[in-house]
């Protein structure tokens, strides 16, 4: 599947098998899930803009598949292996990647943006940022590791203590596998928040406690829940709604902690003094996943059961309907994969 | 029930109601555990001395009760308060309590040490260190949050990351505690290491791998588990038994952490090239619970239904059958109460 | 000098000497600055009425002085003690308070604010918001631990690793304070920003180097200072000046801090898809000291003379000057005192 | 220089230039630093047989040079480069190099010990390890990156908050560095502890305050310099010699933190329950350098002059005259170089 003009729409193609260098690595796509990126990019929205996307472009960056070629300077991993693949590429060089920030190298590329990605049969990958799939683990599940790994990464970044009200804004797939990992570390009150019921109930199912904005007055009922620590510990932004931002710092209570993860479609206002400095409040930004720090954390949740990411998953295309898959992405879906 | 001179035993007296200062609070008794202190001054052993202990003295500092009386400059506690109580008494004044660190006060007193405990059928208490019980807690669990605490705060001293191996050498009450909190804030493996079969049937119970070093090759056998991490990443010390110093650091991976609360009756010999340098481990000792952090921490899991403290008691007794209740402390048992 | 109406300007009264309850302490004032909330108030401008302020009110909140009589349950503080005061009286019940945010406590009360203020011969305090300033330390000092307090938060919540890049946004008196204190804790380039040109020369004197947004294009120069590392590490917002949101965050590098101290008067515009989240910027609010850590640290700095907060003062007037001090506050000034 | 034998002694010989792989560089030798681990390798001691040494060896592991090859696989590296050259070779693939603990790898080579060293005109180094030295840092400085690196590591480690009493164990090469950089990171007492005079002298003439065992009584010293803290923030172990635990732990305040560093050749003594629990030490075991972090972090202090590495530099040989060189290595003298 391929993007080659800056404009709505991509084509089918049968390609030529990428040639790998020697330190890369080609792998048959068993299982590829569709981003909300990858929306943005096949819509070619106001969004698509701000990455730096090259043109044509095979789109597709969350995948896991089968090794069935390795360069020659690649060590430690061999065909056969079952892998997924991390899509921020860092350059191993720069003064980000020296003090251990590879997932915001200052030169990197990205898998599906700026590096061919894997909507397709098969696709090459760096080797140092191809991950071996504990056995246990599906495709389908190790084609979440990326998507999940955010989730993992706000989840670390919460610092989350025993005991905590944490809340999630948005329950697309990142915000499902959020509210399953805040009570597997020590979370005791989990709030799901969205506009959409159908992603609610998929919250519910999933043990949270779930509010709508559009009926629920939310920070008084956050406020009830957390009790007398006056407000949620800790809340987790994942819907990239700008209307969120109106209420989401009355939900913390005293010295809260945010961590932000959804990408915002145009600027929020926001009151310096009252929001962030009377109430003590610490926000941290997340993009990418600790390379490989993110992906033990998760890889070991998965392993052990303690989150089920296929649970997330509500349909699966071939590769051919993906006209069909990209128009699903805006109605009743979770995650939408493409399996072969 | 009084220690009332430095040799093994004690005796049971009629007593009139303890008078309380104006910053005091009077707690009618309903359930109060026995301490492995509690057993060292009972028998008046040789770790008894390692305490500032004032005789005559009420020994009992693990219990929970109704507040039936408080003094006039007492605020926020009233009578008729479910509560537990914090043995560490911090003075507020010094460096140590100034920093926040009032659980190792530089002019601290002790509940059951230098200060009258709580084998009696009420108890007088500092106000500042009486802690309100939340509805659905018991007396029994609420009796159990200092150790519980201690617990709490090993494992919050631990930094336990999702996914991370948990290794819990010692399965008395402390050690039980902590096996259950361990999976319950991200552990996936969890390894429970005593000599003793019964304790060991009980951590199984709760969801532990267990390894008994008279039996297993333990460092062979966490290492094992761990997988390719080399080693478990944390270690708690709970058990106090010096032996377990022979092979507690080859259960650690490289740059792992190891928190220790068991008191440890003899010295014991370290290699620090080997067992700390090259290994690169972080060692923490416990003393106390943080004054209330760690409290919050533990009364949000419990009220939660996370972590179950009814399941560590295997006794109750009313004071009178103090003798048997202190025999039994050595043998098949978990937690010892006695209730009214 | 009293606050009585909800409009500009202020009266001085002789008064009665403050009764003090028994857990307070009566200080004779013997310096006491004035404060950027202070001159809010001074004007009653639309600042003012971001905070709970009960009039008639005797403002000033920034002081020291000698202990001449103490409350009959005050312990550690001593007639003749020469002391500071924290602003932020926590109540010691609350959930913020038992975690050890007492800075951040939900009930409260501020100096100057809502209890009464030190703009005034003798001044009353509760006893566990006292400090007793160490040998060596002058009063004038002693009056600044409090905005200096707020410095050595920042730059505490900062995690100012060695050879970290520094900007401080805006040389008011906590600026340039914080521009002495970033090379003390380890930052080895301190780029202090200003459109004020008597205060830039004030903090190239204090060793800092200086931008000035009206004639240098700041987030160009941060990077050229700050070389391979894209942007500086750390960013202290300390001017609440609107406009710095307008580049503040083109100054860091990838996984920067920033930490925002300045109370800006209207909501700025944040784009958290490209300013935070691609960013990975933390950012954490403060407002007020950690009682007593943020102080601790702060006095042994000033007691070992590795910042010299006289270097702030400019002025110097007696409270009956009290207009000409205020209009002062908006001219080519550091830090204003009135002195007796 | 090489080591053939498992005996004292070593041999000087003429040999060819080392041969590059694709991932090496080739260095000309500019300075080459003696360390103890060197010593104890000639000396072929007890401490030599706890590295996993493959003879025959080129010995040294602490230099800077000139890069004059490059393999063909190589960026970021160039011919003419002034480098120095990070001891510990992570293999990149292993758990512990995953989570960013490559200093501490699990399949890890050593320069010097199992990988050729740097007593030579010419060293080859993998490219990853490879450090460009900032403009105006000298080669003796950059040649004295490797062994600055774990004090800087330990002074990081030590999390040292200003206005800290930081006490540091032996004053060799590394504990003399760590006595600099104490104080550029905020500490404002620092108090520096050996047996030998002459290094005493060199940490007084770097601003430490001295203390002799053999003279003084250090733990009533410390308790008394660190007021009513109570004793030391921190301690840094730098010595190695096993006396030092007679003491190190009545030197700490409580909740003090220690690191160590030192290799102690025989066990220590430890009683846990009073040297550690009671007094709720932390303490983390240094082995190497984070990878570039703690580089960057001593680059920076370097190149701004806040340290003066070159200040313990005491002796330079040619590598000819190296009996004499490690002869020296016993007696009055700080760093000892190998220059051309």
């Amino acid at each position: 599947m391929i993007k080659a003009r800056p404009e709505p729409g991509a084509t089918l193609a049968e390609m030529e098998l990428p040639k790998i260098q020697n330190d890369e690595v080609l792998i048959e796509v068993k299982s590829a899930a569709v981003c909300g990126t990858d929306v943005h990019f096949f819509q070619w929205d106001s969004t698509a803009a701000n990455f730096p996307v090259y043109l044509p472009l095979i789109l597709g960056h969350e995948y896991s598949g089968d090794v069935i070629e390795v360069g020659q300077d690649v060590e430690g991993i061999s065909v056969g292996d079952r892998v997924s693949v991390e899509t921020h590429v860092p350059c191993g060089k720069c003064y980000s990647c020296g003090i251990g920030n590879g997932h915001n190298c200052q030169d990197m590329k990205l898998v599906g943006i700026n590096y061919p990605g894997a909507f397709a049969r098969y696709a090459k990958a760096p080797s140092h940022v191809v991950y071996r799939l504990p056995a246990g683990v599906t495709y389908e599940e190790g084609s979440l590791f990326e998507p999940a790994g955010v989730a993992m990464r706000g989840i670390d970044e919460a610092h989350i203590s025993p005991g905590d009200t944490v809340v999630i804004l948005g329950c697309g797939p990142i915000g499902l596998v959020a509210a399953q990992m805040a009570p597997a570390v020590g979370a005791t009150q989990v709030v799901a928040i969205d506009v959409n019921d159908f992603r609610l109930k998929m919250a519910h199912a999933m043990g949270a406690q779930t509010l709508n904005p559009l009926r629920d007055n939310v920070a008084e009922q956050v406020r009830r829940i957390s009790g007398r620590r006056g407000g949620a510990d800790v809340v987790l932004e994942i819907s990239g709604a700008p209307e969120v931002y109106d209420y989401l710092f009355d939900l913390l209570r005293p010295e809260g902690r945010v961590v932000t993860i959804g990408h915002v479609s145009r600027p929020i206002s926001l009151n310096v003094s009252r929001q962030i400095n009377l109430k003590g409040v610490s926000l941290k930004g997340v993009f990418g996943r600790r390379i490989w720090e993110t992906w033990e954390h998760l890889s070991s949740l998965v392993a052990a059961k303690r989150i089920d990411l296929s649970a997330v998953i509500t349909h699966r295309f071939p590769l051919e309907a993906y006209e069909e898959a990209f128009a699903q992405a805006h109605g009743r879906a979770g995650k939408i994969l493409f399996v072969p």
